[in-house]
This record gives structure tokens, C-alpha cells and sequence, in this order.
């Protein structure tokens, strides 16, 4: 039976962080490892409301087929915020809903990916978009990631040893490593691609989660058609509805219609018009500023509590935003051990190892900070770095 | 830029089943195009009280992140459909819910298809089918339908000659002839596929909608873990929540699951919650009958109509169940001149051709009779008979 299968399957990673997921069911245990936002903030009732309505209009149409598009009043709703908060020239015909931001990442892999392409990622890179991209078996080519963005100098090798079909980037505070482009290195960048023939895949889910700095410009903005945006409503409104989009130009965006009338026809279309009945009857802007306020304070708590708790030699970046904080131990001590002791004592994180499909990652931890409240931040944090001290204080180190 | 586009960009084919349902929103046009259920039996009220229930349970947990695999209970009332209504020993574990049978289809064709790979299809054969299987750039092998099933003789051949990854079947009411597989017809089946490493892709959307003869048995009672069984939601309760599941053994939903997670990661949670709540709450099977009675009551119509409309000449299939009946039209008539004279004097259908990946079809036509009202359908096809009898009738043919 075996012998059946596709090639790709022997590729696609399992998701490390899917399989914790099962593990942390058990109410005891302090989680670090998903990227869940914080169910404190959703809004049940206002959805709720939003379904009633959505399904007593136009005589149930919400639950008939759709079109492939998505719901236009939605698409609208998307290209608006787009024209207004980041001043970019968009359409509604330029919009594409999709399951979540992860069905962008499949859809390009789709229209763009012939097997053994070279394409270009962070390293560490987005595990979900390691997964999508992997199912069209490229040529993957990491390049480091930097203190405010990628390293250009490396990237400028791969672009001219390689015809690279594009370059895929979680533009601010990226997952795992949480770093956010400087408005320069995202002008460098555009200028740097701007000779070859390739695409930039700005993934930005967790763009309206910013804490502090400045928000920086889209790549789009620089780079016009040859920028594909992926946005999600993941992040502000709720995970649970899969609702994300594609931003690309129409004759791009016209070809990912054909590529996701192939995946599943169309995106839930009640949950489109139900969302976009959230959105017209509510103030989104108001609910992010909550749920950003919180996580601001989750963020804080979990630096505080680092430099409380873990010894001076493990080294972390300070996220402006979204829902991760990356830890770097020390040498003598692997992050998939400390995860098995910890594991034990109830605390669970990501180990960096799935975030490189070139080894390494052995080191870090990826630690997210948007799903637990403070107390409970503060609690796992302490256990992980008493965990982290006994084991660094081994005579011999790691056996 | 066209030259970024990977290769499969050029061979999936564009739905002209969903291009011309952007055209029918036009209020006045009657339409036997689409695959679409009459909005008439939405449950939108029982809909909008379970979403309400489902809203309110565990603190809004149908809004977060859930598993790959799908909602437990969900998955659960499948098996159990499967064990009550088929004699089938399914078990939830054997269940991965996804976004409509499409994405089933998809998964398929992800998980099995190398590039190249020869796969079995039926003959005409599901457009959808068509579209998801090309994506992966496979040997098409189409085999012709008889009255009662696949053409064994000629899919002994192809089994004979090349190495077949799977033989996709729509085995009840298909789309788009409307024949259903007799029960000796499938047991032939099974046995002549027994002594290959093949699988069968058991496509069953309409199931429940039979309208007379005996429900045949499922490829699961003959061939075990080589039969992967596509179910969905879309027909008997709405399509618009894409919900739809892959029934396959553990070992092999195992595959699709990470298939899936590189695809979307899940299916929409809430929904799946809400459905349930729907199915639970609710008596399915008197719904199921209600539609049923009204999809027969629309068969019969069409059928009547024909015979009262459309010249002899003109021939058309009797289907037990499902949406579609097939018409061929005589040799001196394209189905594509036929339609563009249909489309102007406002009533719709479907050509031939898409079904077919090695052409034909030229001849026919694909009726859908689940959307429309009787009055319609009666409407409808005798302007579609007047059109035909005009267009016969000229001198010298098609010119």
C-alpha cells in the first residue's frame, strides 16, 4: 500500500506543533506552544448575533454555493482597510478569501511551484508555510534572519545562483523568531528583488497586533504586482472561522481562483457573510486595541518573568508585537531535551528544530505569550527556568 | 510574470460549471447549470439556533484552533451513519472532516499522484474530479459508463497496461450522466480489481437522495482499506458550510490528515460544532426524506417535460436519484451552439465537454434538476425544446 503514495508525502512535515496541540488538552498543562490566541477576547455573542442575521437574509442564501471570489461585500470591507490603514491602492477584484492565511500559502505553493523550483525563506521560516510549500517539493532556500529583517547579502547570493520563483516572508513580528523589518531593510529589500523576475510573499497575519515602534510599509507599496499579501481574520476576530485572504493583482489573482476552485470550490460562505455582518455592526478597531492591550501586558509579563527566571546566558528577542518571544539556550543544553523534562512538569513549548528544513534550531525555543494570562505566564516561566538551571548545573552537561 | 507560473497552471481546467453560475444570478434566467440544492429546504432557522447553542458551549471553544483530523462527535455521527444506514464497520478514528467532498478530492489527489502517475476516471467524468486530480498532472485514463456502471472490459485494460494508482467512481446518481452502479456491476468491479495495488475512490454526494430502485453496497464491503469513501454535507443539509469528510482507514487517513494540515490546517471549527449541534438536535433523516420527495417530484417534471418538448430524436437518461439527468442531443447539433442560442432566450444548462479529458461530449448535455421549482423546469425545457426543434429543422444543418 505504501508504494502508493505520492513522493511529496515522504516531504511534507508532520506539524510538531499540531501534535503538542493534542498534548495540552489537559487543563493542568501551562502552554507556550501554539500560536492560540487568547479565547478571553472572542466574540461569541457579537458571532452569534452576526450568524442569526447573516442566515435571515436574501431567504438563507448564506448557505447556498458561493462564488470562488468570496462574499464582495467582505472583499470590499478587506480592500478598504487596506486603502485607509496602509494607504495601498487595492480592490475589491484584487482579494481572494480563503481558509485562513495557511490556504495562501497552498494556493501559491500551487500556482507557483513546479518541483524542484528554488524558493526563498526565512530562517527560521514560518512551519506552516514549510508545510504548504513542501507539498510541491522546491528547492528551499533558507536565508538567516537578522536583527530587523533578512540578510540581504545572502539573499542577493541565492538570487543570482538561482532563478527564484519568490521570496516568502512573515513581514512583522515574524513566527517564530518574533523580529519585525525596519521600514530600511524593507526598502532595501524591494530594491534588491527589483531587477529579477521573482515574487515577494509578504505573510502578515499578525500585522494589527503591533505593541510599540512603527508600523512599516507593505512590500506592495514598493513593489506593486509583484507583491502577494496574505492577511487572516485569525488573529483579530477568531481562529476557529478559517477566514483569511489573498491580496494579489487581478491577472495573478485570477489564476489562484482556478488553483482554489480545485482545492474546495469556495471558502465557507456562510461564515463570509456572517463575518462581514461582524464586521459592518461592530467597531473591529476598537476590539483589536483590546485584545492588543492584553497582549501587550502578556508580552510584558513574560520578559519580566525571563529575566526573573531563566539564567542570564539564554538569550530571547523583545517582540513589538504579535505572539512569540524566541529563546536561545546555551550550547550545553538542547531544547528537545529540556522540552521532554519539561513536558513532565506540565510547561510545553516549541522547540526550534521544525523551523529550519536545513538542521539547526537545536538551541532555541519558540515561547508564545498571547494564549495564556499573566498569572499563568509568570508560573510557567518560573517552572521552565528552574527546569533550565538544574540542567545547565549538571556536572558533565547534556550526557 | 506568466513565465513564474508553475506548469499545472496550464492544465487545470477553468469550471465552466462556475463561470456560468456567475452569469445566473440573474433573476430571470432558469437554470439546470449548476449542482445547486433548492434553497427552498435550508434549514436556516434550526441553522441559526444550533450556531447560537454551539456559540454559547465551552466558552466559545468552537472559535479557537481545532484538530487536523476534525470535531470528535461529528466524526462520530459519520461512523455511526456508516455502521446504521450501510452495514458499514467504520469507526471515527477512520473519519478526517473537510471542506465539501471537494476538498476530499483534492486531498486524494495530493497524498497519491505523482506526476504522470495513470489514474482511472469514469467517462464522462466529474468536472470537479477533473479539476482537483490535474492540479497533481496526472495520465488521465478515462473509461466509458454503460447504463449501469463503469465499462469493466475497458478498465480491465487499463489495469492490464499501466500501474493505476486509483479508479475514481461516482458510484450513485452520477455526475454528470445521472447512472447509478447496479449491485452486480460493483461486485464485478471489486473483483476485477482485487489482484492490483489500486485503490477506489468511492465519490457518494447524492447517497441519500434516491428516489427508487435499491441502494447498492459500498466498495468498502467488498474491498476493505483499498476503498476510500467522499462524503458531504452539501446535499443534504446546505453547501454554502462546505462540510464534507474522506472515510478511509487509519493508516491512510493518517497521510491526509498531514495533507490537510499543509492545505488550511482544519476545517472550519465553529461549523463543525454548529452541524453537529444541527444533527443532533434535529431529525435528519425526515429532513433527508423531505428533500427527497421534493428532488423526485423535480425529476419527474423534467422527465415529463422532456418527453412532452424535446424531439424524439433527443435522448436522456432515467436516473434512480440525485440532480442530473443527461441528454445527446442528434449528431447535426452542437450542445455549445445549442446553449449560446439557449443562454440569449434565458434558460441555461451545462455542455458536454468539460466532462471529458480526451474530448467528446459535443453532443450533450447536462440537465440539473434539483434547483428549480416544477414550474420552472417545465418553463425551462420547453424553451429549450422549442430552441432545439427550431434549430433541427433549419435547412442545411449546422452551418
Amino acid at each position: 500500500m505504501s508504494s502508493l503514495y505520492a513522493t511529496r508525502m515522504g516531504i511534507i512535515p508532520r506539524s510538531f506543533v499540531r501534535e503538542i496541540l493534542k498534548v495540552t488538552q489537559d487543563p493542568q498543562v501551562i502552554s507556550f506552544a501554539g500560536g492560540l490566541p487568547n479565547p478571553r477576547f472572542f466574540p461569541a455573542k457579537e458571532i452569534a448575533g452576526a450568524a442569526a442575521l447573516a442566515l435571515a437574509e436574501d431567504d438563507g442564501a448564506a448557505l447556498q454555493y458561493g462564488t470562488t471570489e468570496g462574499y464582495a461585500p467582505l472583499r470590499e470591507f478587506i480592500a478598504e482597510r487596506y486603502r485607509r490603514n496602509d494607504g495601498l491602492d487595492v480592490t475589491a477584484d484584487e482579494i481572494l478569501i480563503t481558509n485562513g492565511s495557511q490556504q495562501g500559502l497552498d494556493l501559491v505553493g500551487k500556482a507557483f511551484i513546479d518541483k524542484q523550483d528554488a524558493i526563498a525563506i526565512e530562517r527560521p521560516g514560518y512551519l506552516g508555510a514549510i508545510q504548504a510549500f513542501s507539498a510541491y517539493e522546491p528547492e528551499f532556500h533558507p536565508v538567516p534572519l537578522l536583527e530587523d529583517g533578512v540578510d540581504l547579502g545572502r539573499l542577493a547570493e541565492v538570487l543570482r545562483t538561482r532563478r527564484v520563483k519568490f521570496f516568502h516572508t512573515v513581514i512583522n513580528f515574524q513566527n517564530p523568531s518574533g523580529i519585525s523589518y525596519s521600514e530600511s531593510r524593507r526598502h532595501e529589500l524591494a530594491e534588491l528583488l527589483r531587477p529579477y523576475d521573482t515574487l515577494v510573499i509578504e505573510d502578515d497575519p499578525y500585522k494589527e497586533l503591533r505593541f510599540e515602534g512603527t508600523p512599516g510599509p507593505s512590500m506592495r507599496r514598493f513593489l506593486g504586482d509583484r507583491a502577494i499579501l496574505l492577511g487572516s481574520f485569525s488573529k483579530i476576530v477568531a481562529p476557529g472561522l478559517r477566514m483569511g485572504w489573498i491580496c494579489a493583482p487581478r491577472e495573478i489573482l485570477d489564476r489562484l481562483v482556478v488553483a482554489k476552485q480545485a482545492c474546495d470550490l469556495h471558502s465557507n460562505w456562510f461564515c463570509q457573510r456572517m463575518l462581514h455582518r461582524f464586521l459592518a455592526d461592530h467597531d473591529i478597531d476598537q476590539h483589536v486595541a483590546t485584545i492588543r492591550a492584553a497582549y501587550r501586558r502578556q508580552k510584558d509579563a513574560m520578559l519580566a518573568a525571563i529575566r526573573a527566571h531563566f539564567p542570564a546566558e539564554v538569550g530571547f528577542t523583545r517582540p513589538e508585537g504579535g505572539m512569540f518571544v524566541w529563546a536561545t539556550l546555551p550550547t550545553q543544553l538542547l531544547a528537545v531535551e529540556l522540552f521532554e523534562h519539561a513536558a513532565r512538569e506540565k510547561v510545553v513549548f516549541v522547540p526550534g528544530t521544525p523551523f529550519f528544513v536545513d538542521g539547526g534550531g537545536t538551541h532555541n525555543m519558540r515561547l508564545n505569550f498571547s494564549n495564556a494570562d499573566e498569572d499563568k505566564i509568570e508560573e510557567g516561566i518560573a517552572r521552565l527556568g528552574r527546569i533550565i538551571t538544574k540542567l545547565l548545573n549538571r556536572t558533565g552537561g547534556s550526557e
